[in-house]
């Protein structure tokens, strides 16, 4: 039982808030003799971080992680791996006018509710910077299966799609622009389409795609811990994200079975793949692709109706730095639980046969 | 680490194949005193067992549950309830000619690759069989929280959807039908659909609806175990799930945050409801609603072409006895999942106050 | 979270009252492609049945072991394997007398005060007729780490002592006497002590010590599932058992450093072996050994004076089928949980390196 | 499955090597609303710091914790609680001498065969450094559970053993003399001792008695989670500790049913406690009281024969500033962990009624 933990064989366990000394992490059970590149970590994180770009927060925040053990000479040892993440740039003041005010849609009545009482500056334990410490974890994990291949990137805001099937993009482009879209044509409308949004001073919803290339057979326990089903927590463990589906998804529950069924090849692989790489809860090596849907940021630079903790109607006024679209910082999110779930199914799955 | 159990404080572990003596499971964590009613829990699983309408598998499993332990003279002792189920109607002779054939989008190939055998008799293990331990094991969760109002229901068969808001049906007249689906109208129009399809020997997707009324405020775990992630793994790990979406869902990344969020009443209770009774992972006493998606079952009656497991091309001829369309039968395992998911955060919850 | 659970990657669930339908398990994490003797489990299950010789319990119970999943054709597929044993001989009768009484030293009134009520026919959950459960499962376990040499005996009855260190012992001979002693001259006395003391109609304490032979090198996790902390809580677990140690033991709390260090030789073995092979809560490939102090059993043939649940002073009758000394028959129980614990630490340790 | 963490509800997830930046840990499960103490924090970990005396380790390390998360103006949050500890006066040239070398009766060699490497400045994460960690744990916890009195003394060093019963010691003494023990006569005695061995170069074992008093009723989970099996896991953690007993512990194993039984006042509480306060795994409401063996420190101040990495043989001189006995300063350890257990099944019990 832990409720800031993730994860089986390999855990990571969190803590921290917003605008505490730092945030950081425990990483258990990674396996020991990993060559590790902590560069390589850190640029995960520089993906994430604020201030990176116009169309995000304007926040800045160095995000800069600390390893402070289970790594010896550049290589995992075993041992459970901590790190922080200090907080640097906590202008609590920007918050201070919301000490006792509930914004709408924010985590602020349910906190109060639940605890009876919470650190309210900038959200304390329910702000999202809390997903730099799954970045880190993730950029680990990903080192550990370093032979799958894990690209997310953004395929909607509001209503401009990406009007291609994964297969024709190309996974490269997704950092060539601020949005993260690797069709340079959307991704210029959804750029647009964010800064008239934030203009306005309000803030759009989308989407991300995944897309785990270069499977192996086998992962994923098929009861309980299907490996969609674990891919859909980690998911929906994302702020802001109300939905998940993979493979044929939503629109499969259109279809007949005669359309939806991959015929097998000689090999094992299939003509089509509907199931999204999974059967039974197990992986069957076809690719593994999925899409997150993400509300628009609660916080709006308009003023809102709303009551503060003791009942009273009160308006709270738009103000402080936040992201008018949070699809573009949330793709390294994306791409670091997934990696945490296939390590951690990847390690399982050497003890499931004799 | 546990690869057939589901849930923290109230877990439920299972065993069983399809065409073995018996399946069963174990809940471990119900607390002592409850006084149960066990004729109920024999309805819930009288709505999932085969053969009970014209339009679902005239497989016929009477699916008698025993209860071996853990409840003394009709009420909880607070130790560890064990129960069985047997299987009385294994026709494995209709299964025989699959032995050694890989059926399309089953998880014959994904078994075989992972442990190295199987059994193959029904679908073995990953037979949807399974669910009718999570239906005993939901039904005594519902006995526990029996002040939370769940009702589950089919809310989309093809292409045919109730095209009303929840708020306007009458969850009484749900059983009133044999596809589990309050709107008279559409149940009618669902029905037709789905014994056209099976006369095509084809089978068919939908979407189940769910709504967990009279929340208490408070359940969920705000990182790791958000509530609707809890939903969101308990509902992918049903057989064919595709899909989970929870409030506004997919619809919500459309949307703009000046639309989207919800704007308090002086009681603390919101005017809108697009979150979907859960903002920061935490119930806010508004009602939770969330949609499943099914896609159609891979079993049909028509040949297709497939493999065995020496890698040859074979063909699979359709014959047994299979549901046209999972989505009738699998509104009381939502429901059941949905029990034991609210029931395991209220036990937590007792413990998150000094 | 899991109040009837042992193990981690293994697991065993566990469920039943001495006097219900019957007991059982499910084992959660076992190996596919194990080829196993399901006879020698039965074995096993013999070894600890009650009625097998005069110095036990006089009640009969054939105690037959049946597999429900997880096995077909004779190998572990990977799958969960339940299991019961159905409950045959209970004289409820003998117990009703007692039925509202707390009987010294046995868990009647800590049930009573902990949940509220409990199944009082013959001690329910808290009675050691749920090691019969543990024993299925070692069993198994044993099969999979079959390389490991585990030999548990009677190494004292009251005060009664083998005098010779277990390296001068032939494990054959334990099971040619009824007190499992492998040491003739010991084991006779041992059983004229337990026959006065049976004919006093009291009981009497004694020891287990156990043996691992062959160990592998590696197994055990060095913070907090140190090799000997999750041997030590496997004892513990045990009815009746006061205390473990292990290597040195107590003894070892009055040695000198320079007296105690295992001096290595050239191959990693070590001259002395007083860690038990263990060190740093890691096994070192030396023998691993270590004693168990059972309690003498609570149930005497004497009359005792106690209360009733309504706190009324009253007498307690000596009757029923008891055991006058309980070591006999948890020789087979100790080796049972130690093969779980390393069968456990053996799959883990597959995933702690790279 | 975590390798590094204690406890179910109230669970402690920690990192660190003895001579990396810093040790540390997360407590998670910790409930809202309680107002703590930190300086009783600190006071804790001072009790356990080197350097306190002269019959300890005369390295200095001032063993300042740092909490960076879920306590807010002084009162728990609910949410993960992080510290860390900095390690600030890291010797590592004391042991670069031993880089290749395995200390006799160390995890040197247990650790490189299980890793493939390991961090080997000052023992690294088998260094002993670690339990720092759970004196912080354990004095939250100890703040959670504060109506329950935790009193653990040294009960021996070497031969020297407290002759009285703890009834008639007085805990409040325990702090007067730096070994740590409330009977006088016998802590003067104590300390000379280990000046005498700590002269000569070597070391000693001891043992400490720990009592908790004033306890509530109903703690423990009867079947795997026995109180006493939980206590006996957290002591066999503790590094050097080579046995636990409670109540009557190996005396027991003596004695007769007719001797051993407690019998009941009218008020449920008992004439004697031979059973330690636990009876079936659950707290009774007597006093708890159980003893823990520590063997000698393995690190002594004489040449010892011994083997480096590559299999030579070599010798290893004694160097560095280790403990003469570890007893005293594992006296606030064994509390701490003790306190740990009781926190987690105080709060699991309010979950265990309906």
């Amino acid at each position: 039982m832990s409720f800031n933990s993730f994860g089986n064989l390999l855990k990571l366990t969190t803590f921290g808030e917003s605008h505490g000394t730092a945030i950081g992490g425990i990483i258990d059970g990674f396996p020991a003799g990993v060559k590790l590149d902590l560069d390589a970590v850190q640029e995960e994180l520089n993906r994430r971080k604020p201030g990176q770009s116009k169309i995000v927060t304007q926040r800045k925040e160095p995000d800069t992680v600390e390893f402070l053990s289970g790594i010896f000479e550049g290589i995992s040892t075993g041992t459970s791996i901590g790190f922080i993440i200090k907080n640097t740039n906590q202008k609590s003041k920007d918050y201070n006018h919301n000490t006792d005010v509930y914004r709408p849609s924010h985590a602020d009545y349910t906190y109060d509710q639940k605890y009876g009482l919470r650190d309210f500056r900038g959200g304390g334990r329910s702000s999202a910077r809390e997903t730099a410490n799954w970045v880190v974890a993730g950029a680990l994990a990903k080192q550990l299966v370093s032979s799958i291949k894990i690209n997310a990137f953004t395929s909607s805001v509001g209503d401009i799609f990406i009007d291609k099937p994964y297969q024709e993009l190309d996974f490269k482009k997704t950092e060539n622009n601020i949005v993260r879209c690797p069709d340079e044509n959307s991704a210029e409308k959804m750029i647009s389409k964010i800064k008239e949004i934030r203009k306005a001073g309000d803030t759009i919803g989308g989407t991300i795609t995944c897309i785990a290339q270069n499977m192996p057979i086998g992962l994923g326990e098929p009861i309980f811990n299907k490996l969609h089903a674990e891919l859909g927590k980690a998911m929906l463990s994302i702020n802001a994200v109300k939905g998940f589906e993979f493979g044929s998804g939503f629109c499969g529950a259109r279809m007949k079975g005669s359309e939806h069924n991959d015929i097998f090849n000689a090999d094992g692989s299939t003509q089509s793949n509907l199931s999204g790489g999974i059967q039974g809860g197990i992986s069957n090596g076809m690719d593994i692709y999925f899409r997150v849907a993400f509300k628009p940021v609660a916080t709006i630079m308009s003023n809102q109706q709303t009551i503060n903790s003791k009942g009273e109607e009160t308006e709270i006024v738009g103000k402080g730095r936040h992201d008018p679209c949070v699809v573009p910082r949330a793709v390294p999110i994306v791409e670091a639980m997934t990696a945490l779930v296939l390590a951690d199914f990847y390690l399982l799955n050497k003890t499931r046969k004799a």
